[in-house]
């Protein structure tokens, strides 16, 4: 199990905002419920999963700026993969506070 | 008011664990309550302030790991920082939900 | 034409250095010569191509640590995609020379 | 010694290109020459030097887009820091190639 962490930053979009590419991200998922979990933070977007899947919701989200019409995208993903225990958003945060 | 996004990997740590590495930065962080707010993630933890102050926030909480005995860090740091408008992590989150 | 800037670092080596890793993606991207374009920097390994073929390439990358027998991996991308105009690694750096 | 990887997005362009943007901070980057080693990458900026000073570097180079009239930037950077043997950006390749 991952987790992917990703960002989609639209070059040229005239305006500082870019809530409106996020928020058809956070639509884009949904399509995945029951196969990712993924989770919106105030800087990206996490998704935990079999990474090959990931891989591929990453491509899509990608092209969601591209879909609306922009011309150049840069996306930063960091994956985070541990094969000895279960990966799991929820565990990762539970072995952090417990050592608070 | 800008917002940092940073994940400190120590590299060198014989098991693949990193908790307590990341405990570690949130006991760091606990001395700036009130100077600046943050917020542990599943991946990261987001800091949001005064960006001078942010980054001299990011190089105390790269030395956590050195201060443990390792000998290389590697960090990586996403900075959002927008002056059009306020820039907070609250608002930031709202400003997506309004709109899925 | 997209590019993408990947590190892959390896969590759990007991030793800092993690070149040994950094050799093999270089070996296993000898094999995609003539399908996509790479060059190694100090801080990462850069490659240009068709953007579903990259991030196949990054998940075969990210499996190097993995097959040499780590139990985890941090994998950090940037993908810059340009479809205006042909984004190639060569003429971006022309672009940026021609106006310092 | 420490090498940081920069890439500063201007959010709000207008236009898919950020080229000058990239050819202003190599500019900023001039006045240090001496005191850190630079190398322009296809992807990004490395730079390597002090800690400390490299992230007051950090701090300019981020502010390189706001000075020409922008109202968001996002900022990534990777630092790699490694402290029992001299870590260079030439040593780095030179360890990588030795391998493959």
């Amino acid at each position: 199990m991952a987790i992917v962490d990703i960002t989609v930053i639209p070059v040229g979009t005239a305006t500082p905002s870019v809530s409106e590419f996020v928020a058809e991200i956070q639509k884009v998922l949904q399509k995945y419920e029951g196969k990712v979990k993924f989770q919106l933070t105030p800087m990206s977007t996490l998704i935990e999963g079999d990474l090959k899947l990931l891989l591929e919701i990453v491509q899509e989200l990608h092209e969601v700026p591209f879909q609306k019409g922009l011309q150049r995208v840069c996306t930063n993903v960091r994956i985070d993969d541990r094969r000895d225990k279960e990966n799991t958003m929820e565990r990762k945060l539970q072995s952090v506070q417990s050592k608070i």
